[in-house]
């Protein structure tokens, strides 16, 4: 197995001039999601990816069309019995250049300069699913791989992939895996390896409250009916205790506690309040009391209002008594909670605490669970030795405090378990002017990948 | 004196076809103050005001540009010895007359209908107005006038008077006198007259609530700072007490009790809580506990919340944390609150109040305190004896919930106390289409107001 390993690992190194030209080809199609005008280039991207796909010698190749954007499915089957299944999972489609004038070199004309590729796409997510790509290609062009692949990439992440939970759900027998590889994580420090081991679940509402019929003089009716804006803010002022928990009833009732193996992962991690304050820019760090800043994100629930509106906020003063006031409201979730039990307990909330002098509507437009997956399973120790052995230091398990749509839906439409791994740095300006990619560490990723697969295959053959 | 007055009252009532024309005439010229493209029939409202004071035999009688719309100036001075002086104000401006598709008649037309005439301003103010003008007329035609009468129209009110301030201190000499009488009010019903004595006074504040240096992404950083949105919510919920009273420390310390007599006057308006209950459709009233709501809309001081402005306000979802949060909050005051002492209490409460982990900011618009007028004082009790005469039943002495920037001025500058009295209805639709002026009301009204200024003049001789 060592000999295959360092075949493979030869042919990475061999061939990496060529892995970063044929980078640099899918950065320089335009595949922006949001606008219609790159749609050519969004098909263009998808059947680039294809036409790679049919170059691995897959099979079952197609670019499939949805309401929006083109899905590029596609299999590399052993004949091998019993053998592991890893769907792997990317996406195509990236972030406008805008505003173009910020950046140093043209976005979709991917550019050297120092140890950094620049170019819209070459961290998030291109390069990871060329590192992706790539290092299957090692191993497939020096060997027989004993284990099933399976790929899905997708051309509508960065507009909320919209399609994809109804895709899966269609496409649900074909997509069956032991387990998702999702390519689009990100290491927190170039000399530390991250594997993402969680995402939190998103449950998203709006809160509307009602006055009077019609917004009022707030002189000729103030202090003749409860002000909506008013009962939004007692509302919203009681879903938090002194403590800066989150007060909806039973709320924590199902929260799964941090083990001490949790918090040493956290500790572990570079970014600690310091970092925080810095990043943020905030006065001073709030939150939950008795947990760092890093395991509230990553480990602990939260409720944040994320929209306020209510009467006149244009320049000046207006004298209205508004007649409703409206609030944005989500909760970032993690296991075991259930989004369907957070919306009861927010609507009992309201039920228990709004007066009788207001109406009110609650709607929701978002409800997913957390994802996480077992740091001990064997695959994810897989990837945790793979990473050790080319760092030289123990990969650090991340909790994400963000929700990614992917993970969730995989994890509650077909069971399946999601690791999250890249090699995008914090730096990398992702969604933003001057987005690179750090190709030391790029180059890492593809080596760690190799590895992993043939941990992968190594732990199956016994 | 009794000989004059019906010489006086007989004059009004022959000529009263003639009155209404005016008024017509008057109405013809769309003086609408918000839109430039009046900027001319502004002026000849003004001029035809002028003309008009001519017509009385008025001196020094002046249209005076200010930065935005004239004012009119114009003097009836008696030769007698310490002689009252009466300061008539008025405005001649109007509101737009959109929608006009929903106009029965067209709004520059005043038209007859059944006991109404129909127009723009036809209430709002240019009926009171005339109505002034021409009780004023049926005396100074048949009877030598021993007070001295000054008068001040402008042409800004329906824009909320901007240049007012600024002219009041500049003609402080010429304005001078003992009182004002304001003709921009209304009665409650038209079998109740009313004079009000007292509106509340206004200050207005900007709260801005800072957290993060720019919008956070609330999963990657939803735990680790202080969400501003839910900050300045839990800021304005502890405004209030669970009695509807305002929190701010030391803001009823001055503030003027309802005696037993005002008490009295708030019952005998007809606009009990059913009123309020079915005017603003609210699913019930709420405020100060132990007040009605017309006690605690003329009579209490309230903390209204304007605005409110946090993150993503638009359809759907997106997962912002914000880096602020804004309200527009004010204080409607009563007498003797003073609005630079709110602000400061606002200001304490805030200190006292706002945690270390945002910063806020808090602006001010407004601040005008409440004015009042005691309604024992003979030219109250005066123009109260001439309504009694005319209806036959005791008025109402109302106080106003709103702000009226003119009165609350001549208050604080020149220390002028205003009685403000119309004979517009609750009905009449104020700044709406079909504005009406009902004529039975109007003619009682002129008689009133003759009788008012022959009380006056009996009572200074007397």
């Amino acid at each position: 197995m060592s000999e295959k390993r360092d075949k493979a690992i030869a042919y990475a190194h061999k061939n990496q001039d060529r892995f970063l030209e044929e980078l640099k080809e899918l950065v320089a199609i335009p595949s922006v999601s949001t606008e219609s005008k790159y749609q050519k280039d969004i098909q263009r991207a998808a059947d680039w990816l294809a036409k790679e796909l049919g170059n691995l010698g897959a099979k079952n190749v197609a670019v499939l069309p949805t309401a929006k954007h083109p899905m590029v499915l596609g299999e590399l089957p052993t004949t091998q019995n019993a053998a592991t299944t890893i769907l792997v999972y990317g996406h195509y489609d990236v972030q406008p250049p805008d505003p173009l004038e910020l950046w140093e070199t043209p976005p979709f004309e991917a550019t050297v300069r120092g140890e950094n590729l620049y170019g819209r796409g070459t961290s998030d997510m291109k390069g990871q699913l060329i590192a992706g790509l790539k290092a299957i290609e090692s191993i497939v062009k020096t060997d027989h791989l004993p284990i099933n692949l399976k790929f899905i990439f997708e051309g509508e992440e960065e507009i909320g992939s919209p399609s994809m939970s109804e895709f899966i759900r269609k496409h649900k027998d074909n997509l069956k895996a032991d387990l998702a590889l999702n390519l689009d994580g990100g290491i927190v420090s170039a000399d530390l390896p991250t594997i993402s081991i969680s995402v939190r679940g998103l449950a998203y509402f709006e809160l509307r409250v009602y006055g009077a019929t019609s917004d009022l003089h707030s002189g000729m009716f103030g202090g003749a009916v409860h002000n909506p804006a008013q009962v939004l803010c007692e509302l919203i002022a009681g879903m938090h205790d002194a403590q800066g928990r989150v007060a909806l009833p039973g709320f924590y009732d199902h929260v799964r506690p941090l083990s001490a193996e949790d918090r040493q992962n956290f500790a572990r991690l570079p970014t600690d309040d310091t970092y925080f304050l810095k990043t943020t820019g905030a006065p001073a760090l709030f939150g939950e009391v008795g947990y760092s800043a890093v395991e509230r994100i990553g480990g602990r629930p939260t409720l944040e209002i994320n929209g306020l509106y209510s009467g006149y906020i244009g320049e000046g003063s207006k004298t209205v008594l508004p007649a409703f006031a409206m609030a944005k409201i989500s909760c970032r979730l993690v296991p075991d909670q259930d989004p369907g039990e957070v919306h009861q307990q927010l609507r009992q909330y309201l039920q228990d605490h709004a007066p009788k002098s207001v109406r009110w509507e609650l709607g929701q437009f978002a409800g997913t669970p957390a994802s996480s997956i077992d740091p001990h399973q064997p695959q994810v120790q897989a990837l945790a030795q793979a990473m050790e052995r080319i760092w030289k230091v123990k990969p650090v398990f991340k909790r994400e405090g963000g929700s990614i749509p992917i993970i969730g839906e995989l994890q509650q439409i077909m069971g399946m378990p999601t690791i999250l791994v890249g090699f995008g740095l914090p730096d990398d300006n992702l969604h933003a002017p001057n987005e690179k990619l750090h190709l030391p560490t790029w180059r890492r990723g593809i080596d760690t990948l190799i590895h992993f697969f043939y941990n992968i295959i190594e732990a199956q053959q016994g």
